[in-house]
């Protein structure tokens, strides 16, 4: 790839990055990633990965396109109803949203779990303080007092009154395995992922094909929007999202977008 | 994304992979690059970067297509016709091909030469010092007495008797910037990136669209089966090259190809 290194990586603040350079949203994200390493909540694969998907949202058009928006107000619906959701938090969910996640659980009334892939006491800590730094209340994940069935002993980690329990779970950024064995235990299931044909969107009751530093903020707009609406608005709201036609569209999408 | 984690990213050595994996050549490729930042050969950035190229290659279907095979000949072909040819080496290509390069270089009796977007005298060395570890003869590039016209001041640096000199350039994975500004310089430029519609491809004589684990090996054994051509077989495999065909045909199997 070319284009990643066209503007300096010696960045120290994001607020250096000139708002109105043609790959902003790009710069910021690696920024944030790059910064989440160097602080110990990132890992460094984590950086491979949001390489990955900004080709994908590359080839998106670096847009929240219009299925995908579908998506997010379908999840902000599932949040509402839900009597016990969590939003899971990996190391680049902490990184690129922590502040914006935190609002999402305020707007929702959920609570945030940090679960990851490559877990250590240090990481699990300095990403809870990191939440907490941007506005989140109280972080779970820590006790790790219950397992996934059908994971390995490390992956399979959650809190007992956190992700176990949960009736519905926002898993951005998931791996598949994950992702899978969640489905099995018959959660309601939102993930976001920018390539539609990872097995974590396959998955998914709502796959969110976006960019998490757009779909974030966007599913808590519609959450807010949407905090008066009576049940059963949000039961037909929940009740006409097209998993399979979401899916379709993002791969149409990319298949079809500018190069 | 989902799937670059479904294996656990805590190898020591690039042996543990298996090579019956059907993902081993992307494990294989992040493998190298985290050793190359661990070691201090690569920047972080360059991370990020080898996770947007693999999307790319995996809409590829992470093979070489006929058009990259061309491409490939047509390199070997500038590199043995060439009266001074340099290969150049920044970060990733060191972590990802060393061995692979070395062998190009006395393959068609080029140079090789590091040059670094980050550009530090630690990680200069520590390039150095890799590249002999993997059997280069000679280094250039920490000489840098001359400059390229027309870009900023670090990115410029190059050997008077090196790159400045250089009448056929190989500059794989290069920021567009300084692939423009080789292309000013009259040189003729080999370009190896996985998104063809990059500037740096876009500007190349010889735009490579493939992985570089597979491009530079494939240069290779075409420079080898070329070695004893006469000068007009070799003219005639660049003159028949078409690089407008090469950049639309790895553009269509991107599109259409195995999302």
């Amino acid at each position: 790839m070319s284009d990643y290194d066209s503007v300096s990586a010696d960045i120290e603040t994001e607020e250096e990055i000139p708002e109105e350079h043609p790959r902003y949203q790009d710069l910021l994200t690696r920024h944030r990633i790059e910064a989440g390493v160097e602080k110990g909540i990132t890992h460094l694969q984590g950086m491979h990965a949001e390489g990955r998907g900004s080709a994908f949202d590359y080839l998106l058009g670096e847009e929240t396109i219009p299925s995908a928006d579908a998506a997010e107000r379908a999840a902000a619906a599932h949040l509402l109803l839900a009597d016990r959701p969590v939003l899971s938090i990996n190391g680049n969910v902490a990184a690129l949203v922590p502040g914006e996640m935190a609002a999402l659980a305020d707007a929702v009334d959920a609570d945030l779990e940090v679960n990851l892939f490559n877990r250590t006491p240090d990481r699990i800590e300095a990403i809870a303080e990191h939440l907490r730094e941007h506005g989140a209340d109280d972080v779970k994940g820590l006790e790790a007092d219950a397992r996934i069935p059908n994971l390995d002993h490390e992956r399979s980690k959650v809190d007992a009154d956190g992700i176990y329990a949960a009736d519905v779970v926002l898993v951005p950024l998931e791996d598949g395995d994950r992702a899978e064995a969640l489905d099995e235990m018959g959660k309601t299931e939102i993930v976001i992922d920018l390539n539609p044909l990872s097995r974590s969107p396959q998955v998914a009751d709502v796959p969110v094909v976006d960019n998490i530093i757009r779909a974030v903020p966007t599913i808590t707009e519609h959450a807010r929007e949407l905090a008066d609406a009576d049940e059963a608005d949000l039961r037909a709201i929940v009740a006409d999202f097209d998993r399979e036609r979401a899916l379709e569209a993002a791969e149409e999408r990319i298949r079809s977008g500018d190069l």
